[in-house]
């Protein structure tokens, strides 16, 4: 899905901003890029600025105008930071990404981005079908092209993307969860030790215990957390144990 | 809300990084940042790269610890693209920003971004309440850092800043919709015309009017735009009165 759609730069000043967009578009799995008559390209700083993306850089098409650069396009959406004058109703990028997932029919789709300083011309903007809004800060909506480019491509691949968002983590044992029955054992545990230490009164009961209830449930207790716990309250006893005997002898002088 | 988000950059190596960063945050509406040992600040390339978000450099804690950079806070959430040997489960930008909604009481928020290089150390990952991936091209998923600060901000405006996603729009008079009545006068003139021109015979009906009604309906039709189709059509009569007064005379001859 996501190779059906090209990036579009439209006289771009600065070829690191080219660079950049590549890795920014590579980085969520888009690799279409077109260029129309970029100031300074090929250019060695867009090819820093790419840095393992430069496979983008060298299959991107140049052309030499809007109209050849979207003639095979279905779908043609321009981005814009300006509102006046605009032909038709602003989209924001997830709005944009639902009308691209409702309409799979309309496929190749170009999406225009205009020159950093003044962004697409009245012209190009006309040949857009839909206009897309990147929300910013209205006391300072100076984003960067390449910034730009980043966003609608991250937005595109949450929407299109069929792989799962997040990797897959393999809990190791020591990751897992506890059952309820080992959950209590730790409590159980704790009640124990409590009063050994005399922190519990023989006579008190319950409120403690469901205190650290709650907590150990907040905490989402782990078996390697268990185990921390289990031995610490061992050690305890030990001490305990140990005081117990050295007390002994001291009774029998 | 935003401005109790502390955006905390830890032992950066390009200080170019970091002036994006500050631009990145600013035209998202972020104000506060943090830096952890950057190995090179301040920095001419940083100053540039800030373009006028350069207040948000000037205003910048720095640290020399992460401990000392979070100590204030009572969220503290840190970035990895590293998915082994963490901690904790990994939740993407959107799940945290609604994590960030729904516990308003914890506040004020560090976010932490390491090196270029390797990212967060383990040790400043066990320090984070929350781990966030941001999904990325298993293949390629080199992402810049001031990007990855430019796609956080991002989904953090969208969620927590209350003014409206999209600047208003003012509809000038030739830009508002038709009324029914308006969209039934110009399918009508059509009709009228069509008979004139030939285009439809005089007893064929309806069956046009209905695909141009179509038409007209998925297009939205503006004043102006029906004001262009209406003057047309009249052009149209107008041509066809001209030929039937050209033609009287000859029928005289």
């Amino acid at each position: 899905m996501l190779d059906q759609i090209k990036i579009t730069l439209s006289h771009t000043t600065h070829p690191g901003n080219i660079g950049a967009t590549a890795r920014a578009m590579k980085v969520m799995g888009l690799s279409k890029l077109a260029l129309i008559n970029p100031k300074k390209y090929p250019s060695a700083e867009a090819t820093e600025r790419a840095s393992r993306a430069t496979d983008i850089l060298a299959n991107a098409e140049i052309f030499d105008d809007v109209e050849s650069a979207i003639a095979g396009s279905k779908l043609v959406i321009g981005t814009s930071a300006r509102t006046r004058s605009l032909p038709s109703k602003l989209v924001t990028p997830r709005e944009l990404c639902d009308i691209i997932k409702s309409n799979s029919h309309k496929r190749p789709i170009s999406i225009l981005f205009g020159t950093e300083n003044s962004g697409l011309t009245n012209e190009e903007l006309h040949l857009c079908q839909y206009h897309v809004y990147i929300p910013t800060n209205p006391d300072y909506s100076s984003l960067n092209l390449a910034s730009a480019v980043q966003l609608l491509s991250y937005e595109l691949r949450l929407a299109l993307c069929e792989e799962s968002l997040l990797p897959e983590q393999v809990l190791e044992q020591s990751e897992q969860p506890l059952s309820r029955e080992q959950l209590k054992g730790v409590l159980e545990h704790f009640d124990k030790v409590m009063r050994i230490t005399g922190y519990l009164a023989p006579n008190q009961e319950k409120h403690i215990d469901m205190r650290l209830n709650r907590l150990f449930n907040k905490a989402d207790l782990t078996q390697s957390e268990m185990n921390i716990l289990r031995g610490f309250l061992r050690s305890v006893e030990h001490l305990h144990d140990k005081r117990a005997n050295s007390d002994k002898p001291k009774d029998s002088d």
